[in-house]
């Protein structure tokens, strides 16, 4: 049986799934951290993924150390990665994990980057492997869906990929934690997909303290 | 002791809580119900709104007849209107109601209209008088509040005029019904609010089979 192709994000309560976009070589540039947009970036950041942080999980996964609070939102966030195959992701999205990631980077599958640039396979310790495919993103999630097996691919961002996948119909699932921050500029998490094309089935919907975790069954019209 | 300013409004996934405005005069013209602009209109609050039309107290409200739906969805638009001892609207709001509430009106409370209109006040059978507020969003909430007692004062909408409200730090709480639809475009909720300027805290959420009712405390920064 094959699995169920889907994203998970965090979204502010105004649509946003990220700031502004800042350059990805200033984003972690230790000079470049007092610069307002880099600043602004972080802090809205910050503010979104707030819930994440303190998480068992997060802390695990990014080897942070022991410790870290259970419940609703750390078990989402783990039934998130363990139904994940294999990710798809955009060429930004890499090059800025490429700078922020850990040398085992947090995915511990194959990953799929959809890009221009030829490369081989990128190894890491940990049992994430990065492919770079240059031939659109039907064939990346193809090569996911192959490399997932019975399990879920999730398209893993940026913005511009989802809206890309979820616009071409390509999604089936999607999960939003709704995150009580307001943004007022920045990249909407739905932007450039056809709203009359896509039919949404609200299938769970269950709150913690912090957000509220949202998914949505994707059809088409 | 007093009651607390919110308001209660259905927002679709992408964020907005109504369709691109459409001249009031068209909006309830039989002549202009095949005009493209008033369909479009028509579909995507139809779509928004869905949740409520089934609804027990919807139909009893409006005098549509017996029966209809209980429940959560039903609960929360009764407490709603069980907690409102008054109203503010904006005159657009106003005017495409005048033309689309029955003769008694939905309110059955005072209703204060922020308008540059100057008229007396104008009673409806069922206990809604509109009265017509020249001197500004204040004037009119102090009105609302004297008139609500230890009621809240609910701001009804359009869309304008809660942004306005919450631009001003005047919204203490609010509450929307996030219903598993796309716009794409429209009156989005949070335009023209500074997101730097308040806080919000999640406060409830819980969902029914067909939206999530999420309500949340508003502070200032």
């Amino acid at each position: 049986m094959a699995g169920t192709v889907f994203f998970s994000v965090t979204m502010s309560l105004d649509g946003f799934m990220a700031p502004e976009a800042v350059p990805a070589e200033d984003a972690f540039s230790p000079e470049k951290q007092d610069d307002p947009g880099v600043r602004r970036w972080n802090s809205k950041w910050s503010q979104l993924q707030a819930w994440v942080f303190p998480l068992r999980w997060f802390r695990e996964n990014l080897k942070l150390g022991e410790g870290g609070e259970e419940g609703l939102d750390n078990d989402t966030v783990r039934a998130t990665f363990e139904r994940t195959g294999a990710s798809v992701m955009g060429k930004r999205m890499f090059d800025l994990g490429e700078r922020a990631w850990p040398e085992e980077a947090p995915f511990h599958t194959p990953v799929f980057v959809v890009t221009h640039e030829k490369r081989d396979p990128w190894e890491r310790p940990g049992g994430t492997t990065f492919h770079f495919v240059n031939d659109g993103i039907e064939s990346a999630l193809d090569r996911a869906r192959e490399a997932a097996g019975d399990r879920d691919v999730r398209i893993a961002g940026g913005g511009e990929t989802i809206q890309e996948y979820l616009d071409a119909g390509l999604v089936e699932e999607f999960s939003v934690a709704l995150a009580p921050v307001l943004f007022g500029t920045g990249v909407r998490l739905f932007d450039r997909v056809d709203p009359d094309r896509l039919t949404l089935t609200q299938f769970r919907s269950e709150a913690s303290t912090r957000v509220t975790h949202l998914t949505y069954k994707v059809g088409q019209r």
